[in-house]
């Protein structure tokens, strides 16, 4: 469009421009982030801080490739509807960059003038973006990077907790609510697949679906505490035992004493360039771990479900908590890197946004500017205290620290 | 609670008490129709046609074990909490009465002087509540038993849509909206398998998802039309060529030229007392949809989620009408075996509520009382001019059908 082609308002000093990017598996909250950061840029643009903001679409990718859409003008309306669309509106990608790519991202970059470059994801895009930003160093090409932080899995270490979680886990809590109501129904065991590759958050949000003493889920496993087939099937009988019935939540990356696992070993063993094996999008572990409790536990009917991409993408179930901290981030990173262009003490030139809860009994963040490898590809675990003794529940810590984030859940009623 | 022993109201003819079941897979709904049914009953309680109401427990189970709820003095706001609960609030079963059975029943039913017998439920229930009628002719017991139409995968021969139908497609259909803005944004092909033993309403529903050319489900797979791996691989081809991605929604009970479902011969073999297979609660034929596309279609990155018993479970998501309707079937059913037990012509003794959409443009519905052999037994498949000519889509007279069931989906937006 012609009337995009305009330059930025004059001011003294160069204008640079910014691309903005989605990475890794999307959230139904990654979009509100996407929108945070553009309108703030937008902000910053009238402001004569930044120039033209470009999206690259499936991250990195639409970089190297050139494909764009120019968010410059974003409308106010189509920016609120994108906001609560769930899922990567530019699209998204796994790709991790080499020194190779980051040189032809760095011609790309030249050309365009972009003296901005935001990217939204987990650990393994935090990391892309910090391959961009130390290599752009090393090439004295100038550049302020940021990450904006998101994963369902909340495994980030730079946030107490991370936009698209609290969200996924309202799902999952929500999912628990119903399944268990279904167990009642019919009873004997039902499993469900929680998505986790690293970290049991989300599993573990499955506690906040009890209302009742005798609601489910009564077993929740996590890839924290090593996995025994043996245990389960004792777990599994006392439940059965205690409940006349059994709802099992269990993580996606649940492993043995070995460390691998144990879904990684049914799969097709698809790899990412990270390195991830691929775990979701398959019934396997769930099918696997029907079968040992058909086997081993004598229990006839036996079911079990694998959430898979519902849990990232179901419109409509975002947390109003998680909704409004993705929109924050997403601004406070453009905020964050513009004070960083200017030398700002206090903002780093490549940064991610770090979320700190307040202290006190009433829920509260801050949103703070941290150094880029602070978010970068190492993951954090449920911390020991949020894990029950037992190695198959949370604590009631857990409860407290994950409820606000998710929100209100529907109510229920039994006979 | 001794205030329950009370006798009802007395007047001239003897006021005979109730009885009332879920049977058979839960729903979203379920509940509005058991009080719809409690809160009719409780009305002519009051004008002395009916005595005490007792939920039994667990379907023909809690009959046969003396198990029950006493629904007689069921608050109204318990009972409104009650209606929007998903599953079975009283427990169901999926257990098909014999001889001995019903003769132990009417031993149970005399006991008790239940002379109304309501079982909610879908076509094996309304088998089941008929064997119970005609054993009880034979065994000259008076009885007026009235089936009230459940069942998510709409398959009722005696309904133009059964409740839970509708909440069901809503959760599909608003799935398949998040699912396929995660398949945009990462590519390759996605299957969701979708519940559905015989029928494929369910998963013709996901069509209700698309809102833009491009958007998926792009091919659909029902039962009605043979499935051919063959021809799934070029259709699969053909999409990803179109579309460069492809978003596959697929009944479970799709089967060969043979008749023979594919997940039946991939799970665990386990039948029901109806001599029904187990199909859902497994991934297995997600899975292997995967692997075909994986090995002979060249397709890299293939997922498959099988949403399992969330779409019959999940809270929050019913349908305005679905539920509205859902409670009507259970109000009609009890007024209709009051008619059959005052004689009156057109309510037949052994009966169950036939819903017949009006016609014209606005959607409205009637209810009527049909013989209970009408809902029996045999299941209906999606007709012929809801299936595409390709085999592989729905047609617009089927989201003309569904869309007024379903109600309103949210809505999203893409860059």
């Amino acid at each position: 469009m012609k009337k995009e082609e305009k330059p930025a308002p004059k001011t003294a000093r160069r204008c640079r421009n910014m691309v903005i990017a989605q990475s890794g598996g999307p959230s139904m909250v990654i979009n509100a982030s996407l929108v945070g950061a553009v309108t703030a840029a937008q902000k910053m643009r009238r402001e004569g801080k930044v120039g033209r903001i470009f999206g690259a679409r499936h991250g990195v990718e639409g970089i190297l490739k050139g494909d764009y859409a120019d968010l410059t003008r974003l409308g106010a309306g189509k920016a609120a509807a994108i906001a609560l669309t769930p899922s990567s509106a530019l699209g998204s990608c796994r790709h991790k960059p080499d020194a190779a790519d980051c040189r032809a991202i760095f011609e790309e970059f030249r050309r365009r003038d972009v003296g901005y470059f935001l990217y939204i994801g987990g650990n393994d895009s935090a990391d892309a973006a910090r391959i961009v930003a130390e290599e752009a160093g090393k090439a004295g090409y100038p550049l302020v990077a940021y990450h904006i932080p998101k994963t369902i899995d909340n495994d980030l270490r730079s946030c107490d907790h991370t936009p698209g979680y609290g969200s996924a886990a309202r799902f999952v809590a929500s999912a628990l609510i119903g399944d268990d109501l279904d167990n009642r129904a019919l009873g004997g065991v039902k499993i469900d697949v929680i998505m986790g590759r690293d970290a049991g958050f989300l599993a573990a949000a499955s506690a906040l679906a009890r209302r009742r003493p005798d609601d489910g889920p009564h077993l929740i496993y996590l890839p924290e505490t090593p996995f025994s087939a043996d245990r389960f099937v004792k777990d599994v009988k006392a439940a059965m035992k205690k409940f006349g019935r059994c709802v099992v939540a269990v993580s996606e990356g649940i492993r043995g004493k070995d460390g691998v696992p144990i879904g990684a070993t049914l799969g097709s063993g698809e790899k990412d360039s990270h390195g991830n094996v691929q775990m979701s999008g398959t019934g396997a572990l769930g099918d696997h771990l029907a079968r040992i409790l058909k086997e081993k536990a004598g229990v006839k009917r036996v079911r079990a479900d694998t959430f898979g991409y519902l849990q990232r993408s179901f419109p409509a179930m975002q947390s109003k908590t998680d909704l409004a901290e993705a929109l924050g981030v997403g601004e406070r990173a453009v905020a964050f890197a513009c004070m960083a262009a200017e030398g700002a003490a206090g903002a780093p030139a490549a940064g991610t946004v770090g979320i700190r809860r307040k202290a006190g009994r009433k829920y509260a963040v801050e949103l703070v500017p941290l150094p880029i490898r602070e978010a970068a590809k190492f993951t954090r675990s449920v911390p020991k205290e949020f894990i029950a003794k037992s190695g198959c529940d949370v604590t009631a810590a857990f409860i407290d620290y994950a409820r606000p984030l998710v929100g209100d859940l529907p109510a229920t009623e039994i006979l």
